[in-house]
């Protein structure tokens, strides 16, 4: 059954209740023969970590890593965090399990693209006489259509072979409704073909 | 001399002449003995990508990756870039080469650690009665004394024996200062050795 292991990338890790929040990820993959590996299941016992000690930062990357290379997918939580894009931790693991050649999907609670998205969030962004847009420091903004994120994002899902889920969600619930997520673990799950 | 490549992530691609960037960029890796690859040596002639294809979107996502594959070591920009964090292509990029367990490298020009970056960046961010910090979605802020960024990203230069270099700059030259980098080149070029 190694093969169905998956692990759940997203900052769902921060939540007020990170153990029910991994619970609840993990009951809906159990019901499509999927196995959800939480970056919490790397802490003995079930304790959530220090968050005061710099070795105890190193040792959640060194078991996170190892948590993905013992699964055979990931799916990503990639709803805008902090920002236009999503959370840069899990955007790491995703390209990590990439760089592993197996396949990387992604689901997030906001349908607007990429671009639209940045424009919104940098101040000053202004349209520029070739018809790019930059930001206040003059850098480019991606525009590519129908990009959920950065190129790497959204490259990497479709050349993998996964899926990208978005779904509009109320800004209220982006952290609570799993509705993208159950999409995208049906996806996943078609794809790694578990026993029934 | 394969084994002295080394791949430039960052947003330097985004600015307003990328292509001139690259070359500065490159002029200090080859005063090091390294080969540095920037990811707009993958289009052909140097012409500039079209940011309106989803297909090109794709197709660099692709060329970004196999450039990756090709160098010795990954040295990424990791300045802030619109939200406390790096870029996330970048931090894609970072992932995917400590996943070819291959040495990865970062320099930012900002000093300040990323906890009080995180604070200073969300709106309505509060100290919580157990000392934590959060969000205004009640989402956790990591709080690891001397982190630049997100776990995952320290933890992989870190465990890579890479090395993370950062300098506070202002904010008008964040973009344009090259002193972290010319920094962190010399620590490659130290830890690949490359020939006189």
């Amino acid at each position: 059954m190694a093969s169905m292991r998956v692990y759940l990338a997203g900052p769902d890790v921060f939540l007020p209740d990170p153990l029910a929040r991994a619970a609840a990820l993990k009951a809906i993959c159990a019901r499509h023969g999927l196995v959800g590996v939480s970056p919490l299941d790397t802490l003995e016992g079930g304790d959530l970590p220090e968050w005061s000690s710099l070795d105890e930062a190193y040792r959640i990357a060194l078991r996170n890593e190892a948590h993905i290379a013992g699964c055979a997918a990931l799916v990503a939580n990639l709803t805008p965090f902090r920002g236009p894009s999503a959370d840069p931790g899990t955007v790491f693991e995703l390209g990590y399990m990439r760089a592993l050649g197996r396949p990387v999907f992604g689901w997030s609670n906001c349908a607007e693209p990429f671009a639209a998205r940045s424009r919104a969030f940098c101040a000053g962004a202004a349209a520029q006489p070739d018809g790019t847009w930059r930001d206040a420091a003059a850098m480019l903004l991606e525009d590519f259509p129908g990009m959920a994120d950065n190129l790497m994002i959204d490259g990497a899902i479709a050349a993998s072979g996964g899926r990208l889920v978005t779904r509009a969600t109320p800004r209220a619930a982006a952290w609570t409704d799993l509705t993208a997520f159950q999409a995208c673990i049906e996806l996943v799950a078609r794809a790694l073909d578990p026993p029934e």
